[in-house]
């Protein structure tokens, strides 16, 4: 039988985005399917073109911030979004938006990133991830 | 047998305490037992009369505070404290206060709020834990 | 069969640290084997004797700061190096450093203190996550 990762995106910062994009890569390589679910603030981190100009860092950490991104862009690391990317052409990796979220911010699927493949409730989120291996809320 | 899901609430902020009280819900209406452990922030939010005062977001999407409080207001959304009171009475939920934290800040059980059942200990949350499903740091 | 307790350390603020060596502590007190791998803020605070220093509180929460740390010295709370070094004592507790993080803040394993085993990659740690009981991400 597969085995499932389920991971809830909360956060919208570069450095928790880059870590969830680094887990689903890894769950995807593993051969795990892998089922993001995009809420609140990692929900608006996926409206469309938002990741070229989102240059967050948790507050707690912005003092390493601009020595962080400096070393991503000299040692050429991929983005959060390429890592998503990529994640989905080597493995089963289905990133969903949140209902609720979508309603609350008036958003609609078309203003979002195309890597997001569907509107879904936080119960079918539930009852997939209940059977699956692993947990996360990033 | 019974499904269970286990959540820390470790946040105090309205935002994540939205996210726990609708997974919390989402679990109640899919028939599992949910264990929620209330630690530290996550626990000075119960505090009695607290979450009628708290307006904090996490503070990395303050900008977009003032948008989504309105958003709720205008449309009505029910708060976390409604959420948590709403799952305890369509299914299994129990919400538990972590007994050093409550050491720590010096709390005993009748200044949080009737919602929180009981004080546990976290071995005794990990032991319950690792026999459910799904397990959640928010 | 053993059963098997995984986190992913991604803050380095104390409070975060904290609630993760009690996790550590309670997995390992109930005979679990508890693995733990640090990534990005997590293991800059593993830097060799960052601890010593370390005051950083969820800036969500920081006017409780000044009153949780005088608890902790007044009522003599472990540190959570303590708890870690505890655990280990008390359990089957292993601490990884995430290779990625390493490369990209140019850190080596002689950088990071002593309690940290190994350095290994996302695809070892979720490989051995599923196998496991309870998956968190801190």
């Amino acid at each position: 039988m597969t085995e499932r990762m389920s991971i809830i995106v909360f956060s919208g910062t570069v450095d928790k985005l880059i870590a969830a994009s680094i887990l689903t890569t890894g769950g995807a390589a593993m051969g795990m399917e892998v089922e993001v679910f995009l809420t609140t603030w990692g929900l608006e981190a996926f409206r469309k073109d938002s990741y070229k100009t989102n240059m967050k860092v948790s507050s707690d950490f912005e003092e390493y911030a601009p020595i962080m991104m400096e070393q991503m862009m000299a040692k050429k690391v991929p983005s959060w979004m390429d890592n998503f990317t990529n994640a989905k052409e080597i493995g089963d990796v289905k990133i969903y938006a949140c209902s609720m979220t979508m309603e609350l911010f008036g958003m609609k699927l078309e203003d979002l990133e195309p890597i997001v493949e569907d509107v879904t409730g936080v119960a079918v989120f539930v009852e997939r991830a209940k059977e699956g291996q692993i947990t996360l809320f990033i």
